[in-house]
């Protein structure tokens, strides 16, 4: 069995998208970060930087990782499932995967953070993040005018680690107006929606 | 041949020093990122992105890798060093590599923005970001109390990817200051800075 440590937030998300895609059993942890559940000395053990997502596999002799990109990469690994494992595919899988988790994850999070969570609204950084957003959709448009799924004609662990995010858009941040003008972006949004495990990882963890 | 499009910047010299590390014969093509040429078509086939570094590699048919993230991994799946093939010490690799391309990169990126480059000083964001690189500090601090490198017993990817930020801070961003305290993290700097291959990967490109 599988231990999900985890919160209603994308990046969470990505993990039980990921382990309903995989057809893994799991057990699920909400941890509370508006009550600040993430620095308990038990949950920093497994993830010492202080936030979800984070998994122990029991099987593995209770490995734990934390990192969303690090925890997708092991379950592709450990299924043989949506990481072609050599070759030029594989690597067009995990350039998408760090491009999400180093470029769009934490610009969103800071579009999200300046222009939903701040106490004072900044009119630099709104823009600038604002921008950013708007770039990194722009990019992830191109490619997808190119290519079926973000990794090529496969989908795969960066198409999960992405859908999440751009489900945030439009919910948590309420910044669907972004969209506009991205047609591929919301083509692949319905598409990736209309996935029965996506749609099942979308709704943990229900507390 | 390993052809590397990089600049004089933290994430240009993970690979440079990954690629010193590794023993790779390669051609440096420095992309002026001051001169915007990070939007040259021809630059924007291999790297969508508009970001540095990316490389192509001629014995493997051309194949072109952008992330940092993703180009580090190629690079040990490539040679089978510095990423252990399997096991938990694989995933210990992962997540930190994953935690400095998701996190650490990022944030420490926003504080030199907003400390050095931008054109006014917002002391909200200011004080987020110089917040925020304390914090990783005394995450990264507290692993190196445990762990002889990031990854665990032995040199890594990660480590790679960790150190020429380090660098930065006390470099580009004059914020040395920010260090103080966290001893672990000066004896690590210390230690990575006196490999060879990584003093000679710092100095790439030369322009
Ligand atoms: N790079 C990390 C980011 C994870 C992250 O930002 N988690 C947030 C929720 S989406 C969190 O736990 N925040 C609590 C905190 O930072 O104290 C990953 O991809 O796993
Ligand atoms: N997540 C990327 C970040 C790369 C990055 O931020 N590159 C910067 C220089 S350190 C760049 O090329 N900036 C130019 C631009 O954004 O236009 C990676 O790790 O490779």
């Amino acid at each position: 069995m599988i231990n999900l440590y985890t919160w209603r937030t994308p990046n969470g998300r990505k993990i039980s998208i990921a382990l309903e895609e995989f057809g893994l059993p799991y057990t699920v942890f909400p941890i509370d970060i508006s009550k600040n559940e993430q620095f308990a000395p038990d949950f920093l053990n497994i993830s010492p930087n202080n936030k979800i997502p984070a998994i122990v596999d029991e099987e593995a002799g209770n490995l734990s990782v934390f990192e969303s990109g690090a925890i997708l990469i092991y379950l592709a690994e450990k299924t043989g499932k949506f990481l072609p494992a050599s070759g030029a595919a594989r690597y067009k899988v995990l350039e998408w995967l760090n491009w999400q988790v180093g470029g769009m994850g934490p610009m969103f999070g800071q579009f999200g953070h300046f222009t939903v969570y701040a106490p004072e609204k900044i009119p630099y950084a709104v823009e600038r993040y604002t921008g950013e957003v708007r770039r990194l959709l722009g990019v992830l448009d191109k490619r997808l005018s190119d290519a079926a799924y973000v990794g090529g004609d496969d989908y795969s662990i960066a198409d999960m680690a992405i859908f999440p995010w751009l489900a945030g858009l439009t919910t948590g941040y309420k910044a669907e107006a972004l969209l506009d003008g991205f047609n591929y972006v919301q083509a692949y949004i319905d598409k990736i929606a209309a996935r029965p495990a996506v749609g099942r990882g979308m709704l943990v963890p229900q507390v």
